[in-house]
């Protein structure tokens, strides 16, 4: 029997139901509700109830969500029960700061490699990583079969950038440079561009 | 007569239509489609001119949108005519970036300040700031009016500096901190981990 493909919106929420779950876990928190998960995340309990209902049975009636029990299965879901590699493409600001940032191994991802073009990086050092020539980025990241890239680089090289990255086989990228880029289908990117988030609030500002 | 309120969806859309059509004005483009926004941006036609509809009549039927004009207008409507002074807290790596990220401030933006609490970077010089004492922050800020902070300090601490944003008077809070943060009415919050934008594509891979 197929199952009906989620909706990309509600797949969307939750890597913010995981994230809420496994901070409730940090602080030796064993069971919760939707009303509670709700409150966290300006989420309606229902929607939680409904969303997570696409999954499988996580709560019972009355006694709540089990919290280590519903993230193995979030973990699961979302295919962050493994370690996704992680190219880093541009070793500008955003790029280094992305190989320093600690966040990613306990949440399904490790960096394990950063490239750029400019001749004066190539080989220094950021973090624990040595910057590789990006002109090695399509050999480098098909041989080691990474899937997963953060585009750090300016928007006038990113499409190109986009494109090699494809080539070498990176199915999912996150990227960085505020332009939208053209995949091909089976390829994933998403957008984080700290300025359209700015904008969408200053419109409410007087 | 009272205007329907814009759904925050609709609003959110508006940053990457003006985002795609300075990057067009700035190739020299003057004008444009709705299809041909739509195909840059991975949004359907009709959604782009219904969107657009909801604050005026920008296009004419055969000959499209005025690209400089819709500019404009977008600016206007997202109150990103004017420039915004930005603070930063926390100067670890990802508050680092954005204290030299220099996308700002043509897109309505200009940090003007960075605060940290950690004794050893308080006085030191990211870019063109001085970082400042936490501790001093709330003063700072409601000195200077900032209404529009970057939030990038560790998950622990995000909620009693988004306390203190709110108590300086601010009211836009883009954060960068892996948790969900509680703040009152007429204070708007924004969302950016990279992992849950990763977590979003992972669900999608074998």
């Amino acid at each position: 029997m197929e199952p009906k493909p989620i909706p990309d919106i509600v797949v969307g929420r939750l890597p913010l139901y995981l994230r809420a779950l496994q901070r409730m876990s940090q602080q030796g928190r064993k069971v919760t509700s939707s009303q509670e998960l709700g409150e966290w995340l300006g989420i309606s309990a229902a929607q939680i109830r409904k969303d997570l209902s696409q999954f499988g049975e996580f709560g019972k009636q009355g006694t709540g969500y089990n919290i280590e029990f519903l993230v193995e299965n979030l973990r699961q879901i979302l295919k962050v029960d493994r370690v996704w590699d992680v190219a880093i493409v541009g070793a500008g600001d955003i790029g280094s700061a992305l190989a320093r940032y600690q966040g990613l191994s306990e949440r399904g991802f490790r960096i394990t490699m950063i490239f750029d073009s400019d001749p004066t990086k190539i080989g220094a050092q950021v973090g624990q990583f040595t910057i590789l020539d990006s002109a090695a980025m399509v050999d480098s990241i098909s041989h080691a079969g990474v899937q997963v890239a953060m585009l750090a680089v300016p928007a006038a090289q990113a499409q190109q950038a986009a494109d090699e990255l494809v080539k070498a086989g990176v199915r999912a990228i996150l990227n960085y440079a505020p332009i939208n880029l053209t995949v091909p289908e089976g390829v994933w990117v998403q957008y984080t561009d700290p300025v359209t988030h700015l904008q969408r609030m200053t419109y409410y500002l007087d």
